[in-house]
């Protein structure tokens, strides 16, 4: 039994963490841990766990932690976790961190966008970013693995296959998307008080989403080139789900380095090539018609449908953005470091 | 035109207040106050109103509003408002008090439930309950209304009749409410975060609701006799509306003062007994079947019915906690305070 | 593996069954049926399901069905259902009947109700009603288990205990209930359309639910003695779970069997009562505050509390109606009938 | 007084412009009429409405109608309209049509996107488009007015002010839109049924919307060149409401006619032209951040945000779909065709 240990259980994800763990035939829940005002037994913490967990959630004791468990499910929040992650791994646990003080590579990106100083670059260095979908080789073999946010994983699984294939101009991008409130975690405030959330649906984060360089960083390691993606994301009222609409411009003919001969790629041809591309992927299902964030609430899967409309290539990708954004996501990495079967617990 | 002064115009009562007076075509809205860190023009504040109303929400100044306005709607919060109500009226104004302070008028039962020290009895004494179905010749001539709790208006609409007639007994009543989440206020907390109280229902207030005494009381100068209510208020996943189901026994044949010859009463009796009760009264109906929130959503209509079941009477009565469960109640005794249409604003 | 077979898969509690059934370690789907309009590959049936379940819902072939399956999850409609399950029973098969035609052990009350001749008193007289809290020892044994309706696994659980105890008067029990919409099946109908449906409760099945009787019956059970209940219903807007608020009236202490010297049950002791009563209990959880409807939503748990208020006591529960109110309770009779862990497919 | 006829009552179009009729002091309804089996009195069709109207919705009778009313609302379903409109006119009433049959001016376009003749072309030629912001002066003395999509309303008034500037290219404008469940109609159906739908969202329409053509041609006319536009529009969890995200690529300087000298247009310039632009509409509130549906709902308004990302122009815009979306935006035209105060019923 793989032991894990849940850092910064009392939120979310931790919560999501909690549920997939008490099902999973191979590993076990050994330590959670919060700030001290959050601690507490399970069944007080979260209700919904009464009677399913006789844990309690205590403050981190890191000699404790060694010796105890064999993975940390990391989920502080950002800049608050890279203060934490290099204990976890001196104490020899491999590590998957929820935030997004691993994923980007560049230093001054990360600086910039979240506006705090990164102090730990060196294991920054090594991290894998967790989209088991195109980086499963080298999750494999990762200690830190930075658990990509839940936009990027949306929109990078719908658009990857035109990326790799180099359909697409990669200049011009744009990322539309809608988040369930989950999303925004679990404090309480004006904006998500149910009275003002509930019956509406508003943009935020325009021009400034912090997941805006994450996708572009693996997008363009996708695409093997400079990846400019406009993102723009909205928060509807459901607790659930991320569904994106990609909106991309296919190269000319002329501009691409395939013998395509004039034809033009279709909605069919598309289709295929996501088949195709996501053949052997149990977590990735390819609709012939839009996905539904319904259809993928409360697990790991992806739906995706790709057409063409108008001259361009439209993508729509459904994601449970605290399984598959967010915990899910984590234990399939997690399953994939130990050499589990990448689906247990996520069925 | 009379000039309304709104004082604790930032919450939902006072936008609820704001959206009616500004189609009232015999009243317009003077002066609106809040907080100091809650004022703003009106449209920045509620941005709903936005090109509605030029008004700003401005710190209260007593010597503006003495003068500038024939009425304040005081939507101060229960303790707040008897500090208040006091310099309103000696201003030379009409008070409709939306806060319980002036509502109970056994001060001990006030003091008990509200756990603070009534500071202005001499007003409360004079406070008539705006309940206009069944108060309005006192509302008439009111200077200072306390406008009705939303469950007691819900609640009371519904059995008013049944106690009227001596039809139930006094000492055995049920009062089974839902309310949306609008009755909490807008002040965010943890339990109506949108991703918690999205598809939950909750009871609240377990024997201890505040508004428990306030339907006993009126219920009580109602029936003649003191009342015994069990009062249980639940909270569901909506923005606006109450619904109360309410359990009563009906009195035995020889207990009741009436002629009724070992007649059981019927539901049809019962429906007849309600048309002609509320015969006359524009905002509640009566139905032939169970009342729905949403079709009373937005509005000042109370929509009820009533039949036999078991045995026992069972009523069900339907309101908008914002509208006739407050600022549109209050709009209404206002109407009548001012000999206006008591429609006026409201349809 | 015990191999199951689900008749009428093609509604909610058929994607719950298949749902729960994918993740249970000791048994697997191995036919499924529905109308031949309703049949197709399951991930295009339920979406929800692609890439997750190969198999296909297919019309009913008891040839096919005789040997293939060890048990037959039936979630035919009332008065369907008691046309296949002699058939499914011949096959040898065990049944669990989803459906009402198994329930009520009075023929005359099923008739009356239901407004159908019973076809299948034989069946009926074996059949055990399957709330394993209450009846686990019958239904190990069972070959036909008539599943709980969702309204009376919610109510009876509350209130169990009590009645066991003798502790309230069996004339007078109000059990008042909210249920999500999912309880209305997956037909479209207006009521249930979504802009009608949301942001709206209300009351239905007023004085004629059927499942009244059946609460009525299992509760005479329990007490001993003949019982009466008026169960009145709520549809609210959210997808599952049903909050059930039961009023009871204690019996007089000079009424009671028991040698209670004159004390009367106090909440500390209905806790205490409770926690003994169900201590053994895996999917019963008694908390010391109201439970939440979103609590217990996608388990098969039921979460209660007791207290006393003026008088009365007043027992609060929540179950999932689609769960323990039917899929996952069918399950845990399956696990009691096959001798495996109860708690199987249902953490 | 005018005189209100509303054909095609019995729908939610129906319902808002009767709620509309209702509060305005200077029109009344004289005339409803529906399908005969959808027929009744107003409160019972539309318990919302009980005690508040007293007219009954009738079968059409042209005869009765000739005479009785000065205006209708045509609020029936594409192609049907085109049946009754031209006895409309003849029976001597200004026609506000709610249909698409008199939007689109290309009889071609018309027939392929809504697959039926055109059998009133004569009065498709004269009819006008009711987008007051943008074509006032001919609503004026139509007699005929082809009261636009919901979609086309938000997205139109969004983009406008670029089009007529010519800030923006017209081949490559995407209209991304999520809308409330009420713009899919009364007719239930098991993609709206609530539990469905509830925590739901998905696209729909992919490359086919009718209102596609619609929108590209009173582009075209604003812009006084060929516009292309993908529309792409959503459905989500709630009932009122279009969020119109819009992206557009800026004109490179050398294609601008006007003398720009290579100054980039920013963010403030934006919303000074739509401040201006609209500076005399008083439906159309310019916002300084992202609009919400929540705050138009219900109301007439539209509330607009525009802004510069990554070298694109990204424009917002909130409608209420049912109101500034068909019956406000009607009344609104009525008010104008009879030289009414525009906003009359819609504050």
């Amino acid at each position: 039994m793989i032991r894990v240990a849940i850092i910064g259980a009392s939120g979310y994800t931790g919560a999501e963490s909690i549920r997939i763990i008490l099902r999973h035939s191979e590993a076990e829940l050994v330590y959670l841990t919060a700030l001290p005002e959050e601690c507490g037994a399970v069944g007080d913490v979260f209700p919904q766990f009464k009677g399913r967990c006789d844990l309690a959630i205590e403050p981190l004791d890191l000699d404790k932690l060694s010796g105890t468990a064999d993975v940390a499910l990391c989920c502080l929040p950002h800049k608050v976790s890279m203060g934490f992650v290099p204990k976890l791994l001196t104490a020899g646990l491999k590590v998957i961190d929820f935030s997004a003080d691993y994923r980007l590579k560049d230093v001054k990106v990360y600086e910039e966008f979240y506006e705090v100083k990164h102090t730990d670059t060196a294991n920054l260095a090594r991290a894998v970013f967790g989209l088991p979908e195109l980086l499963r080789r080298q999750i494999k073999d990762a200690e830190l693995v930075a658990n990509p946010g839940c936009y990027p994983t949306g929109a990078l699984l719908a658009i990857a296959p035109l990326l790799r294939e180099g359909l697409i101009k990669t200049d011009s991008i744009i990322v539309n998307a809608v988040t369930g409130v989950s999303g925004a975690g679990k404090n309480p405030s004006s904006k998500f008080h149910f009275p003002n959330m509930n019956e509406n649906l508003f943009a935020y984060g325009i021009g400034s989403h912090r997941h805006m360089p994450e996708m572009e960083q693996i997008a363009g390691e996708i695409a093997g080139t400079d990846v400019q993606i406009l993102f723009q994301p909205h928060v509807g009222p459901f607790d659930r789900g991320i569904l994106s609409t990609v909106y991309c411009q296919p190269v000319c003919h002329s501009e691409r380095s395939e013998e395509s001969h004039g034809e033009k790629v279709g909605s069919e041809q598309l289709l295929r090539l996501y088949n195709d591309f996501y053949s052997a992927e149990p977590f990735v299902q390819i609709h012939k018609d839009a996905p539904a964030v319904k259809d993928v609430a409360g697990t790991n899967y992806c739906h995706i449908f790709v057409t063409c409309v108008k001259g361009r290539i439209v993508c729509f990708s459904a994601i449970d953005n605290l399984v598959k954004g967010a915990s899910g996501q984590a234990i399939q990495n997690m399953n994939i470091i130990f050499g589990l079967d990448e689906k247990l617990g996520l069925l």
